[in-house]
């Protein structure tokens, strides 16, 4: 297997973009980490990507937006995976460039949610669960992170209020992300207030709506890469679970996850104590909680009382959303899992902003999670070493 | 890289399948591939799909049919690349198994094209062309096929009728497959009198909007296959071109098509010579001439006259849409390029039905087309060796 490197990476604002096509954001992320990757082609393009087909009438993303970056003629698909397509997408280029098969691909995620009204954007992102038992029966995702939170309260003993902690964290990092939605703090008081959408879940447990475009360049050719703007890929490992969650024995326990982390953990050959910051799949600060659990960093039960303790501050245990994660950044959802992994390359490289920027970071992991934990696929990515 | 060996394979017939959903569709054709390969489980589960999310309201199909067949957890995407979804999925599962990271994965092609209306199919059929540029401009796959098809026998003086001998052909296989929608002749005469859809695009040069699903095993392991069975995927290689037609230099050769194929040959250190029999891509008559000449399989201006003088029948220089092709067989556009692989299977196992069992068949070429050539999958199969 050949040693995999991210060595260009680019992100546009997640925005909501009146001015750009979905053609354009992608375009735009994928020029920007090949300028930052300084080459001018590649052997592949794969994109990650859920909704364009039903919310902007264009399916072909893969030759799309090869043709509209230059790189015409190259091979070129979209991968789906739900809200972890992004992740998915990398995961497929990590296996074909460590097989050594390919040498350079460009992977870029891109969604653009806000062309239609937010009703239909909902209906939209519903086809990740189960459109026959789940869907059709009214459940979009607010409603199953609200059954997912109302169940979490009762068997662990929390009120809605403990939840603060994530979302105030979140937004703390976002201020200083000049590429997150919402770049302003929110108070535990403002949390307690906000409006409800599905009991428990309020305005501000849930990330927001967006679009955007983020890209990285990977390659085994280490005679191409600019050491200093170099990250290593030390695995990148999927887990799924049943799409509907009645099918689960505990709903709260979230077996991709589990699979995917422990997995990604023993491939790269580390323990948790070895990963100095988690970017997460905070789409309901639930989520959050379930996911920190059963990946292995917090107790059952316990994530909501971790957090409270500032275990998951910027200067706690295991900094998560460091760049604001996706209540704060926002979720543009098949981009979602590489801007994780352009944040974490930029933490990696030293070039996070100075409020953001962790002392001696060494390793950091990326979480992207479709569907209610049905689809996760678990990165790890350290300073690189020649 | 390993060698890669089809252990195991299984289609539904293509129908109006109102008694099967989506999911029901596919997980039937992975049990009867995993049946074939005589498998309990599996290391991922890849899913060639287009349409799901805009005619089923289902996303995250790997997850779903992962769960529905009993594969659970495993490895499970879905990959699009518009009507070549079905091989573009093929091709990771190949380069995942032949770089040796996965040693058995299962890849399914499903599509279900009948739950809406003709008029809605259409439309979004169309999301595999340029959504701004040529849907927008109200231009489905018939009126882009009948540009292509003008300008065709405008370019190279050919009539109508002249193009009847590929659907002619194509009928006359189907008869003879179980499995095909179309199990009944048609004559020149019919398809001289064939209702006008775009001209000169009739009904009788169009595919059959359909539903449909195929399963292919893939393994690189020896020990768990049964010889007498075994096909071996010689190659699986990409090429893309435009997605618009009115950005190549020249509409009437397909790039994208050329690319695959010659690289496809070059991989399996083969000839145009070796290739026994070909599954092509007719989803129009004017396709089946377009890729025939850019794959090298016909001279320029020639495929239509070539295929008048009987060099693509069964008994023919190149047999072509052996099993009916998506003409006779019927097109379910993600599950296409898997019915193809699955016929050609059957084809050197020496499974295929008495009347379209070919003599001393040794190599087939199968060819999967997403868009107007846009994005291109070319797969030679070959008899496998211990």
């Amino acid at each position: 297997m050949s040693k995999v490197y991210i060595s260009g990476i680019g992100q546009l604002p997640v925005r909501e973009h009146w001015d750009y096509s979905l053609r354009e954001l992608a375009a735009r992320a994928v020029l920007l980490a090949m300028d930052d990757a300084q080459i001018e082609s590649a052997d592949a393009l794969y994109v990650g990507n859920m909704l364009s087909g039903i919310l902007t009438g264009q399916e072909n993303l893969g030759t799309l937006i090869a043709e509209y970056t230059g790189l015409e003629g190259i091979e070129a698909i979209k991968v789906e995976a739900a809200c972890a397509s992004g992740a998915a997408a990398l995961r497929q280029a990590f296996l074909t460039v460590s097989s050594g098969i390919l040498e350079t691909v460009v992977v870029v995620g891109v969604e653009k949610l806000t062309e239609l009204s937010g009703f239909q954007t909902t209906a939209a992102l519903a086809t990740a669960a189960d459109a026959d038992y789940e869907a059709a029966m009214g459940l979009n995702f607010c409603a199953i992170n609200a059954l997912l939170m109302r169940r979490y309260m009762h068997e662990y003993k929390y009120n809605r209020a403990d939840f603060a902690e994530f979302v105030v964290t979140a937004h703390r990092n976002a201020v200083h992300n000049p590429n997150a939605m919402f770049q302003f703090e929110i108070t535990q008081e403002q949390y307690s207030k906000s409006k409800m959408i599905a009991d428990p879940i309020s305005l501000l447990d849930s990330s927001p709506i967006a679009d955007g475009a983020a890209a990285v360049v990977i390659t085994s050719n280490k005679k191409s890469i600019i050491p200093e703007r170099t990250v290593s890929i030390a695995c990148c490992e999927p887990g799924t679970d049943t799409i509907a969650v009645h099918n689960r024995n505990n709903p709260l326990w979230l077996k991709g996850v589990e699979k995917s982390t422990f997995k990604a953990l023993k491939t790269a050959g580390v323990s948790h104590q070895d990963i100095d910051a988690l970017e997460g799949h905070d789409a309901f600060s639930i989520m959050s909680a379930l996911s920190l659990e059963a990946g292995g960093f917090a107790e059952k039960g316990q994530a909501v009382a971790t957090a409270n303790n500032g275990e998951f501050d910027l200067d706690g245990r295991l900094p998560i959303s460091v760049f604001g994660g996706l209540k704060g950044r926002g979720h543009p959802v098949g981009a979602t899992g590489i801007y994780q992994i352009v944040e974490s390359a930029m933490q990696l490289r030293g070039e996070a902003p100075n409020e953001l920027q962790l002392e001696d970071v060494k390793r950091i992991m990326t979480q992207n999670i479709g569907g209610s934990g049905s689809n996760v696929t678990t990165t790890i990515l350290q300073k690189a070493t020649f």
